[in-house]
């Protein structure tokens, strides 16, 4: 077994992603314009959780209640920004990689 | 080899971003709130490509211009997600899946 | 009467804003940071009332119950964005006149 | 003089946004959604300013740079939700009081 055959987790994703729209003919509303808003409207969702407070990662961690409500609408943006690139045809992990790489060019580390 | 001998590209991803964040002394700014954020403020560019036009996947495909502000925007969004994820200990790939499942139950197909 | 003797629109709602955080003892919550987050919230709630759809400004006036929406929501953004004009000393009135006046400079006019 | 006859500021900003958009020929781009997308836009970019930092009212009033900063994309929120009050027809001010109103009721006084 080589390592093309092996798990290609955002490859998964996609497809579960485009078997789920062309189930229920919504493919014609994920237009570029339509899923961009989505992205921000599920980030704001998000935000909307620590609008008042600012509690660290590990008090978040402990409420339980709080971290489900995170994990559900961080899914939900991941899952927007998903369709978009299968839509675009992007390949989503090669960007991130690259983009990363980019970063830390852009941001030299402090002690080099 | 096994299927959890394979690759776990959502744990490569997060690990180069672990790693970016230690070498430059930054993990201290990304509170939940902070990423929050972020995440929309990134969503907010990729959107501001779509603001006052409505182009058609094909016509962003072929705007090779266009296309590359897009998968560098969309980066940018899964990039903070993907580190707010990693802070909470975020199974991010599983929580996806498990979103997707819920909205399927959710929204049913048309002809069922 | 003179003219400053005259309705002040904006001076107006400060004061009902202002009166309305006292008493609740709210002032505090009020940073530049959960204020800004909060205008960016309350616009993304606007945004939602057209995710999948992009109705006329004629349907949207028809459609009275979207309108009561659309209402609401933008009264929320002016309210936070009012809010934090106050807490700034922010002139909102002039800010907004000379920034149209430079706006004007900034795009000339077609046939000009 | 009666105090319809005094100044409506809500009501001349809304004419300085007609004649500018009138001049360029811009109300076609001025749809709900498109509109609605550029308030989230702005107040993005609003945000953007407290990415990272969380300063107090006074420490933004003291930084001119800053407050600079603020007060252009304050204008820039309500410059563009003005244009949509004004193309839907929707009395700004007034529904910013009577949202206020509604506000006191849901929220009582703390003692009261």
């Amino acid at each position: 077994m080589t390592q093309k055959d092996s798990v290609d987790q955002f490859k998964i994703l996609r497809e579960i992603m485009d078997k789920f729209l062309k189930e229920r003919d919504w493919k014609a509303f994920h237009t570029p314009k339509n899923i961009a808003m989505s992205i921000a409207i599920e980030s704001s969702e998000l935000m909307e959780l620590f609008q008042w407070n600012n509690p660290t990662n590990d008090e978040v961690i402990k409420d339980k209640e709080l971290l489900e409500k995170v994990r559900d609408e961080l899914a939900d943006v991941m899952i927007y920004s998903i369709s978009m690139a299968s839509s675009l045809n992007i390949d989503l992990y090669a960007s991130i990689k690259q983009k990363m790489l980019k970063n830390s060019v852009r941001f030299p580390e402090k002690n080099k």
